[in-house]
Order: C-alpha cells, then sequence, then structure tokens
C-alpha cells in the first residue's frame, strides 16, 4: 500500500491506473478508522480494479467551537486496518495541500445542506461537498462509497453528482453497530463509560418509531412527540437536535404514512455530554 | 460539424475521442456570435484536435430585471459561423437539459465573484462558475477559451479550476474591437445609432487612463477621479458602475503606481441607454 502526500503525485497514479483501463474505487474518510470504514473499502475492492481511501480531517466542515483540533487521529492503526481490509492507496494530504493561501472555491447544495444537522452546523455541509469534489477530480473514482449512517451527506453528495454531472456512482452502505445498537462513529472514542452505556438511546429511539410505525400508527407526528418526550425526560440526553421523519429521497417532512412513503427516514441527532452523536434508519412501510 | 443536444451524448462523444487519445479544446459561449468569439474557436483550433463550443443562454447567471429573455439568439447564422471558424461540435443543451427539476447546486468563488461587476450582478458570476464546471464535467476539454474582455469571469474561473484540481488549462485571449475601439459584445446589438457611437467611450477612458500613467502619473485615484468626473458629464452615459484600477491577479484595488505593480487593469462597467456595457485593458508599467 502506498500512502500518497501530494496532489500532483495522486493525480499521475490515477493517470496511470485509468491508462491501463482499470477502475477506481474511492472511500473518503477522516481517518481514526472502524469497522464501518472498513465495510466500504471490503465492498469498494468487490467492485473496483484499485481502491483509494483518502483520510484527510477536513477543516472547512467544522465550525467554530466544533472538534476540529481533538478530533481523534492515528494514523499508524488507520494505515495498517486501511491494508488489511484491501486498500491501494492511501490520500494524506496537508491542510495547506488540499487549502492553498487564496483558495476561494465553495460549492453548496442549497436547501439539502440547510435542514437537519446543517440547522445545527452552518456551513458544514458546504464544506463536505467542497472537499468531496476536490478528491473526486483529483482521485478519478469510478465508484465511491459513503456510509448510510451519515445519511443526509450521502443525499447531497448523490444530489451533487447528478446536478454536476460528474461521472462516478455513489454507493451508500450499511450502518455498522455496536452489540447494543449504538452506530459506529470516530466520534465515540469521546463518550465515557457512562454516557457510552447511555448513547444506545438513539438506536433505541429509531427502534421504537419503527416498531410503532410496523403496529399500524399513520401519524408520525404522534410518534415523534412521543419520542421526543422520551427524549427530553432522559438525565443522560443533554440536548435533542432533532429527531425528524424524511422523505429519504428529498429530505422532506413527512408527517403520516400513505401510500405515498414505501420507505420512511427516522433520524435522530442528540448531545450526550459534550459529544453530538447522530443516526438513522430507513422503515420499509 | 455535429449540434448535440443531449448531455449523454455530448458525453459519449467526448469518451470516444478520449479514447483515441485526441485532446478536447473549449469555447463556452451564450451564443449570438461575433468575431471574439470566432477567434477563440481559431486559437483553440490551433492548439488542440477536436473543438467544441456551447451554446447556452445560461439562466442561472441572469438576475431578475436583466435580459434573460431578450438576449440576441441567432442559430442558424452561429451554427455557419462556428463552423466556418474550425468548431467540430456544438453543444446545444435546452435549459432543462442543464438544470433539472431538482437541481440545487451552487459553485461560488467567495470575494471575487462579490466585487467589480458582482456588486451590480448578485449571484451573477456563481451562476458562471456553476454552468461552467458543468460543463467542464461534460466535455472534460484539456483546454478552455475565455475572451479577455470578460476579464472578471476569466480571473473566477482560473480561480474556480485551480482550487477544484481540474486538469483543464485555462486560456485568456485579446479582446476583439471596432473600429473606434468599442469592444465586441452580443449586447452591442441593443444600442442605437446614437447609442453606438456613445458607447466608444468605454475604449477611450482605458485610453486616456493608459496615457496619463504612461506619462508618468502615479497616483491611480486621481486619474481615476478625473476620468469618473468626465463620465458623470457624458450625457449619453446614463450610469457609471465602476471605473476602477485592480491588480490584474487578486483583482484587488491598486492606488498608486508603485514597483510592485508591474500590470494594472484599468476595468469599467457603464449603461449606455438600457445596455450595459463593460470593458477593461491591463496596462504594462
Amino acid at each position: 500500500m502506498e500512502i500518497l502526500k501530494k496532489i500532483t503525485e495522486c493525480k499521475s497514479i490515477v493517470d496511470d491506473i485509468k491508462k491501463r483501463g482499470l477502475t477506481i474505487g474511492f472511500v473518503p474518510t477522516m481517518g481514526f478508522l472502524h469497522e464501518g470504514h472498513l465495510s466500504l473499502i471490503r465492498k469498494a475492492k468487490k467492485e473496483c480494479d484499485r481502491i483509494f481511501i483518502s483520510i484527510f480531517v477536513n477543516p472547512l466542515q467544522f465550525g467554530p467551537g466544533e472538534d476540529f483540533k481533538n478530533y481523534p487521529r492515528d494514523m499508524k492503526r488507520d494505515i495498517s486496518m486501511a491494508g488489511n481490509a484491501g486498500a491501494d492507496y492511501i490520500f494524506y494530504p496537508a491542510a495547506k495541500e488540499m487549502y492553498g493561501q487564496d483558495f476561494k472555491t465553495a460549492v453548496e447544495v442549497k436547501e439539502l445542506g440547510d435542514i437537519m444537522c446543517g440547522e445545527y452546523r452552518p456551513g458544514h455541509f458546504s464544506g463536505v461537498a467542497t472537499v468531496v469534489l476536490k478528491f473526486f477530480n483529483i482521485v478519478k473514482p469510478d465508484r465511491a462509497y459513503f456510509g448510510q449512517k451519515d445519511y443526509q451527506q450521502l443525499v447531497i453528495i448523490k444530489r451533487m453528482v447528478c446536478d454536476m454531472n460528474l461521472d462516478v456512482k455513489i454507493t451508500g452502505c450499511p450502518t455498522v453497530r455496536e452489540k447494543d445498537g449504538l452506530a459506529l462513529s470516530s466520534r465515540n472514542k469521546y463518550l465515557s463509560a457512562g454516557e457510552r452505556k447511555s448513547a444506545a438511546v438513539l438506536f433505541g429511539c429509531l427502534t421504537e418509531a419503527k416498531d410503532m410505525i410496523k403496529k399500524g400508527e399513520k401519524d408520525l407526528e404522534k410518534i415523534r412527540k412521543t419520542i421526543m418526550t422520551k427524549l427530553k425526560k432522559n438525565r443522560s440526553v443533554r440536548k435533542v437536535d432533532y429527531f425528524d421523519f424524511r422523505d429519504p429521497g428529498t429530505l422532506e417532512h413527512i408527517k403520516r404514512v400513505n401510500k405515498e412513503n414505501r420507505n420512511i427516514l427516522a433520524a435522530i441527532a442528540v448531545r450526550i455530554g459534550k459529544t453530538r452523536l447522530i443516526d438513522n434508519m430507513i422503515i420499509k412501510v
């Protein structure tokens, strides 16, 4: 496995691979890899000839007061894990390699980037879209893989790829979970032992919502209120950013189950202590 | 020459050209071609194997109350002129082919897009950057050609290409002028006979500024004020949007000629009757 720090280096390798008629699979990450990332790399390995992952804690997608500086990093461990999972190249640029002094371009996916997590993290999804488009232009992947845990991000990237006429095929992969249902996330590292136990509440709420829908409840607003009330009573939940039912394609609110909704996205974002955690579930009706 | 209306059609031809190892030159236009456009096509023809031009009056780059509906169109004439100048393909998409119902992505080049013309045409340069990036992703040119008449646009496109790690080489080509100095523009068609005569004032001001600098005047603010006073007295000029001296690279204001300024951009935007005209000159010092 090769580690590439320079854009020109990466582009020249990509050119060679393309000339040989081989396909490129790409998994963008912020490092501190876990089984979720590895499942993406393994999926890419099955479908593509050469696998690139990027490890880049992207300053653009962190707001003031967020955890850019403290975001967990462990490059040595990441290299070994990525290699074992099947990555051929790690693109690992410095911030100044990605954003020169005169950098001024921003990509925005309107509306989709302003709701849900975007409401609580202004500029976050523009930072994501901008860096991902840069990566796509550098790595020129045939396919790119994103976790469904960041569901809104996946929808935004798909929208951008379609709008900007890119040739890359975007694949969303299932969320990998701990035994108690907690979605794997590099940010789980921030949790104290007590917080870690409490963090199962996210998956708990999603499951409860699913069960209520499966039992025939059509009034999603009623389910939402029930769950919000529970969450607000839960002492280990410091703040609820949202618990929402949305259309999985457009991310528009859904208030009632009807014949048009084949699938419903239930999505949650809460703060456990100082840690912001998100999760979601696609509920088939 | 082939006329392509569909993105998929265009992409498939581009793929074939790339597979044969040929280079692509690209000239984006809004049609109603004039000698300025043709000079870009001829330049492209000298440097590239296959020449694409786009003809697309891009709704995104027109503000409310601007001339989107009235923008001059003459496809029959354009086809013949482009063909004679050496174009191999005209990409001529409908607006709904470029912007589907769910289109939500915007590309912005911050600061550079908000000054000069951007101050008077909010959103204009974001519309330009967005459509040009889409074109680049569809046509995948090795080289793209832009007129220096739209100097700010050229700087913004170069910045975007660098920021987004695109492989296309951007070439700016000299402004083509009428005998009295008026820069060629499709919008000159709007001018009445009287307005057409008055329109020579733009080139007149730029030339006057150049002469003053060449004669040794270092105080650009003084020159600016002299010319602004003249322009305001000129009855055929309905409104002056700006007359400015700027750094040709960064578009920052320059107030004085000093050793750091090898080149100075003089730029002007005025309204003659209902028509907004722009022009500029790079003055070597």
